[in-house]
């Protein structure tokens, strides 16, 4: 990987247009998802993230499929923006679906019932932890990356066309491709507001 | 910061074995927990992440509490080895407390309903991305880092001896300090069982 790790944090960023061509091969986006799902940590280790990569008609299927879902819920009025966006999404390279083994959760949940209540809320905070490394190491190595959640819409359908586990639990989706523009300029909070020193 | 993103990743270990010494500066400490804090995405750029600082007697005394909370808890014949636990964080230099605001979450649920059952389920991922940077980012200054959850047990009290906002939501205890021995070996689930690539 090709930044420091608190530069890469800093560039993090979404970044919303994006396009069919990727800076790396399609080996080492399989490999940064790989190593990313490797290391980041989980409760009890007990490593419940699943990840899959969709590339080429695959990537685009994905987000065909969304789009007809979205016209059945979204008003026929509003619908062109909705198309435009998801277009945005499509545009791009790939997308990596992020997904917790809800087999996994339950395995935790039965067998230390104490923390019956805590698995998935630390489910919820190891997929955090994985998709951030996901999104910086993609960053890191030139690509563009943003992450949206149209969950649980399409899970059903993309669970039923990949023969993904029905335990898989769909959390979000990154659509990631070379980058067409410069992030859009963030607000920052003052963050003697957010973090206090006690000592 | 000194390493490169992806080693930074594979390095963040739990350390178990932590020294009340510190390889830099307070203010380097508080520089990455401000780093981090600022850097890390949250739904909406809704910033909703707090965190807190203890070091000194603050984290003693934080470790000293939570030590008196379990002993009303634990039965008496298993409490040496919780006390030995609480002593190993306690031999730490600090403690970082991480929190999530919840009168941010409940205004975006308020004023966003369409995703309002989904805020607090990405507060979550959000709060992780935020533990994982810290992490990893303290692993790789020199630091010996785990991570604790002792909550909603020692919550009220963290609360009223620190004067935090009522909002404020407890997710996790890092304690760190010098590391003094290397992390544990690791056991690994065939990443094929966990990546999959569709293309």
């Amino acid at each position: 990987m090709s930044k420091h790790f608190g530069q890469a944090v800093e560039d993090r960023r979404s970044i919303y247009a994006i396009g069919k061509k990727s800076p790396i091969t399609d080996q080492e986006i399989q490999n940064i998802v790989e190593h990313s799902v490797k290391y980041v940590p989980s409760a009890f280790n007990s490593q419940s993230a699943r990840a899959v990569i969709l590339l080429g008609k695959e990537h685009d299927k994905l987000w065909e499929n969304t789009r007809e879902s979205l016209r059945k819920v979204v008003p026929e009025a509003n619908f062109a923006a909705t198309d435009e966006k998801i277009q945005s999404f499509q545009n791009g390279y790939g997308t990596i679906l992020f997904y917790e083994d809800q087999a996994v959760v339950e395995y935790l949940q039965e067998n230390y019932a104490l923390y019956a209540d805590n698995f998935p809320i630390w489910s919820l905070q190891s997929s955090g932890m994985l998709q951030f490394t996901v999104w910086a190491a993609l960053e890191a190595e030139g690509l563009g990356v943003n992450l949206q959640h149209y969950t649980p819409l399409i899970e059903d359908q993309v669970r039923a066309e990949l023969k993904l586990p029905d335990k898989w639990k769909l959390l979000a989706q990154m659509p990631f491709g070379l980058p067409l523009a410069s992030p859009e300029e963030k607000n920052f909070a003052p963050i003697e507001d957010r973090v206090r020193v006690f000592s």
